[in-house]
């Protein structure tokens, strides 16, 4: 029995928020529900941002209806604040993943709001949550932005990401994402911060959200896995981007942090091959955009997922 | 005081063996030139390959003589048999890379020998070596192909790796490096089997060239940092590929790994900045090839070299 190890696709929300074309509510339920034939079984499927600040997600509460109807899997919806949370919880979603980002800067751009207000924020949600009866039955994911550094503010205090990593797990959270939304993260300190987080909060789940800006994504995954991650978000085709960061690029490829937690002898339940007719098909529907990840190109090693084995 | 590493440049050999333009020996040149003038000291700069085999090596000779102006630098030269060491050593090469592959079916397609045929070989050179009065003086690195495994053969046993590595240390290798020929690695087998060798070998310095086949180049380059291993191949643009192995692809892009490894508190002496100039040049001579690496189109961070510190 290998360890079990999630990869959550991202695609329909963080892959596809900077992107010139609007998917239609058909492409990105076909793209959740193929993946999850595919043996994915996480996903953030949309996000309930305002439609004028990001119109692909106009059609999030119809998304989020969808996702419903796709059995086996765990599709949650990001919300930015409480009235977010609010419709995501009148529509059954079955985990909410808030956000707030440890660079004061960022948070600002993002939200408008200081962190602290933000993590105010967080607890309203949490508030709301238990009135509505909603404890056990919907997950709530609580993720720290620019974890690891901004593009606009720069340099991001490790003492502060693991103070807020505390005030996330006092207030409720069922899971804290560290994410390096611009690319700024290292081996090394992914290394340390999740290792001072996991002491700081005890023993809530971490998952990390790391973006491939560099060339370190998937190295920082490796880097995470060590310090005893085993939630990954990735995007397929590295689609990905912040609109409120400078400078972000995309995710790390799904398919790419697949085979490396594969071949790490890791149980993601997903198969690589059926990835990539998907891969292809979701390339089809986003003329001009970028896409990213070595494995779909290169196909997979005779010797996939058996390395492990002794030599 | 940071310790050093070392990023070795290939590009002018294993980035330039598969590509559709032959360069000119003055380009050649003009890249060694222009990257020593960057920070970087270690270069392969060329192959002494039967030209019929590969005709971008056919001004072998005078790359290699060309290289011995450009102050400050060691520039290896690879060679796949005795008659290629003489001619390097003739010339005067300040280091002689030889190869051979852990997997019998790659050295045959390579040098058309079994392993314990290019073993011998390698013992040859080192009695030429000896009786040129070279030791000491020109350094002699061997590098064992294909150790993570083979596009030919599939799997390769680690215990072969580690009893090769012994073979080329009782021989007088100065340096052993072990090669991802095709991108077969993961950072777990990566920091297994760089510990074996090292257990094995005692106090010779083990090198590391790493393919980015399938996406896991730097995160492996993390994984032998770990290990120990401070020597890194790479090539601008992440270049190479071997032809005698199907389906190899480019070496991890130079710009990147300088990236992690500065990132990582190492002192590489390499400046990035001025990399992303010559690595524009070189595309520019290499039309209809792809070029790889992220920080060259991302830029470095506004924490460039700070992530370490407290935070």
């Amino acid at each position: 029995m290998r360890e079990k190890a999630q990869v959550r696709e991202v695609g329909p929300r963080d892959g596809i928020q900077m992107v010139k074309t609007i998917l239609t509510t058909e492409q990105k339920l076909k793209w959740v529900r193929e993946e999850a034939a595919a043996g994915a079984k996480y996903f953030e499927a949309t996000s309930f941002v305002p439609p004028k600040v990001i119109a692909q997600f106009a059609d999030a509460p119809d998304v989020a209806t969808g996702v419903l109807d796709i059995p086996g899997i765990e599709a949650a919806a990001l919300v930015p604040n409480l009235k977010g949370a609010q419709r995501a919880f009148d529509i059954g979603c079955a985990k909410v993943n808030y956000v707030l980002s440890a660079s004061e800067a960022h948070n600002q751009s993002n939200v408008r709001r200081s962190t602290d207000e933000s993590l105010q924020g967080f607890r309203d949600i949490m508030a709301e949550h238990s009135a509505r009866g909603l404890k056990g039955k919907v997950v709530i994911g609580a993720a720290i932005a620019t974890s690891f550094g901004c593009t606009i503010q720069g340099h991001v205090s490790e003492k502060r990401v693991v103070e807020i990593a505390v005030e996330l797990a006092k207030a409720g959270a069922d899971e804290i994402s560290l994410a390096d939304t611009v690319g700024y993260g290292n081996p090394a300190q992914i290394r340390r911060l999740f290792t001072d987080v996991t002491k700081a909060v005890g023993k809530i789940p971490l998952a990390a959200h790391f973006h491939d800006t560099r060339g370190l994504g998937i190295a920082n995954v490796s880097a995470a896995v060590e310090a005893g991650v085993r939630r990954f978000d990735a995007s397929l085709a590295g689609l990905g981007g912040c609109p409120f960061a400078p400078g972000a690029t995309g995710n790390i490829a799904t398919e790419d942090c697949v085979f490396l937690l594969e071949e790490l002898g890791f149980d993601t339940g997903i198969d690589i091959d059926k990835l990539i007719p998907l891969r292809k098909e979701v390339e089809s529907w986003l003329p001009g955009e970028r896409f990213f990840g070595m494995v779909a190109r290169a196909g997979l090693p005779k010797t996939y997922r058996a390395t492990q084995q002794a030599a």
